[in-house]
């Protein structure tokens, strides 16, 4: 596999220079690895030092880089040389040609009466059931299942042992046991959505469950019932988000960050890694909640202190007054 | 699909009132959202407002609210009126006609030694190991893997990709390397458990892991080797138990807890969600840990010196014997 | 199933004291509940007092504890019981004659592309993509995915729903939507590697993700792209590896613990259960950060207070000044 560096700038555009258009491409590799035969990119500006060593053929730079870039040897000026980059690994797919046929996989169990474009792909032992709808160019992956009445719409990525469509986790209490509330409502979700492998996402108690277009859910990520996310929201792996939450458009959850039940996240808020959200947040920004590791013998005395932290406050709040007092 | 609320009341009980038994009902909705066709229910005295506001053509409500329900329009009366809800789920689920056939799907790989009862429900790409057993009217979704010798009760629900008997993970150190400690237990659920999309149940070391009568567990949940679940506990998404740990009967563990290995935990003990539990707990009661989220600024002030909590409370000891001196 | 003491040292070593070779073992069983007619083991001094009261019919015990063992009954020493006892139930295992046949389930969907040892064991209802190549007596045991390209070396166990080789976690920020950044690498597990049921480890993005020689992870672990686990490292339930983080030899990680991404974890690292790593690493050791669980009402001060823990700081500061000035 190789691509000509002509047929990258005439796929993706970008200005090339310091090198013929015949100029062969081996590989994209990360700047500090890159060898001369090497596509690589530089997206970061705080990285600059690392592009006068690197060995590649080629790097991606900003018009900002121009000069730098130049002195080094060739570069292509884009105006977001990482998208451009992603751009770059799709090209590198396509001409590799591998891509998925569309069609359903003989193993595949899909319900008669599910909708099924004609571009979708539905890998192997992937299960579609009853009045679901795939998308044009919707690619189920492997062992994926899509359940009853949900909607996945177009160019969506399900990656294996995706569950689309269990139950929500409801139940009343009655006498010291549980009686299941039915999970009446389905799943929705939208276009350009990626879910990644043994993530669920779980149908809605009355209403449906909805996830807009352009979402990114990491490997397993749990999303509740009835849940809402936002456009392009993003949320890396082993997240979770409570039943009924509403996540708002381009928020980001990190790994392993919690959002509980019937909270609102506003547009644009971001949650660290590791972060629980107890209330809803109505400002964008970056939140964030997570004990620092350190030690463990420090952290022990310190997390000892902790359960009495607020009897210390109450020991200087005296403190003051006595001081005062003298 | 729609039911009249004469079918209800004669399947459910309760008192209808203000409504004739004709009335067709065409949807179960939440009190805010639900339209003129549409039964609701107020399960929490605090949403008492939304009441007079709502459009629904029936409200369920609790005794104590019969009146001002009566003000507003038809209610039916029940002792528990979310009870009463989930219960009307399930009827309208069976008047859906859509319940599953009992039986084993084709795609299923089910062993000749396994026992499965003739009212279970074994879905699409299920694997029943040697050995196992899976009781009356239980329903393994799709792609739900029972492993050798594993037995699941009467009436439960396991939800797509859920792994029952996976090995429980022992290793003896030697050498720097780990030896493998077969797991020769097995995995014994009870009856009505339901448990969630890709939730894994490992088998004993020794013994069997134990899952009691009427437990759910949400989707992606943890269920080390060994450990016990009392009756009607419930675990949220995400939650963990490490091996060997006891969880006592209606006890709770709310989304991504974690309860470590060879603990014991009381009756009625519940976990907050994102808290860790570290000793064994014997009252019951709501127990939390968690560094609640804040805006990054402030958490990094905090976080750091946190760091130094331990030294704080030693100078905050100094100054109050300074002060004493004085 | 049972086997003699003199199968038993005869196959794994270790000196038998106080009973015939004939001694017939019926099962293998933990001290506290051992009967007379079963097999156990004394691994932790700690737990001493145990062995006077065992009614085992023999223990695996450590030759410093030879005398005390025979006091209370027959015993086999042994350098490192814990080992030998594992060894054990590898024995009992085997004996069982259960073990699975090498070969591929009629079920199983391999791709023509890619090789799978002789000796393998790919079990039903797996999926083997193009490339892919799985080592000698290495076993998938049901419902997992080795995606394309993907190398596992010998030995290896898979449990049901690991998904090895989904696309890792990439995505370009452009006006406000994400491009997808394709991943081109794949992903390399060493030999005698054990994955934990429903355990997800990406490809790379542009290199291999890569697990070495010996590593265990347990259930639902996340391994992002582009992470290298080094030998020996074990890893509990729930635990989390972002992108291109490096754990070193022999490092463990406890459940529910999370490594934040391109970090980097000396050799003999350990991370406690639930903690999060948010900087490198250099020395060996044990770290921990969790906010120990408490009675809710009394976290909930001390969490307030944690909110103002700067401010304390600086109050404490001020006092420190004004006692110095009196």
């Amino acid at each position: 596999m190789s691509l000509l560096l002509g047929q990258i700038v005439d796929a993706l555009g970008g200005e090339l220079e310091g090198a013929t258009r015949e100029t062969r491409i081996a590989r994209i590799a990360p700047l500090e690895s890159a060898g001369p035969g090497d596509l690589s990119f530089l997206s970061n500006p705080r990285y600059q030092q690392q592009l006068a060593a690197s060995q590649a053929a080629c790097v991606i730079v900003a018009p900002a880089l121009r000069e730098q870039a130049r002195q080094r040897g060739a570069c292509i000026v884009a105006a977001n040389p990482y998208a451009y980059f992603a751009r770059a690994t799709q090209l590198w797919r396509q001409a590799q040609g591998r891509g998925p046929v569309p069609g359903v996989h003989p193993s595949a169990v899909v319900h008669p009466d599910a909708q099924v474009d004609a571009s979708a792909i539905i890998g192997p032992l992937c299960v579609v059931e009853r009045g679901a709808r795939i998308g044009a160019g919707t690619w189920l992956k492997s062992r994926v299942t899509v359940g009853e009445d949900c909607q996945v719409g177009a160019r969506c990525i399900l990656h294996s042992g995706v569950v689309v469509g269990a139950d929500g986790f409801g139940f009343a209490p009655e006498d010291g046991a549980w009686v299941k509330i039915e999970q009446l409502g389905a799943v929705r979700i939208g276009d350009d959505v990626e879910l990644g492998a043994n993530t669920c996402v779980d149908r809605g108690a009355l209403d449906d469950t909805v996830i807009e277009d352009g979402v990114k859910l990491d490997n397993l990520v749990q999303i509740g019932h009835n849940v809402h996310v936002g456009r392009h929201a993003a949320m890396a792996g082993c997240a979770g988000v409570a039943g009924s939450a509403r996540i708002g458009a381009h928020c980001t959850v990190g790994g392993g960050g919690i959002v509980l039940g019937h909270l609102a996240l506003a547009d644009h808020v971001h949650v660290s890694a590791a972060t629980t959200v107890t209330r809803s947040i109505s400002q964008p920004g970056l939140y964030t909640g997570m004990f620092p590791a350190d030690e463990n013998a420090k952290w022990e005395k310190n997390a000892a202190t902790l359960k009495q932290l607020h009897a210390l406050r109450e020991r200087i709040k005296a403190l003051e007054q006595a001081l005062k007092a003298t």
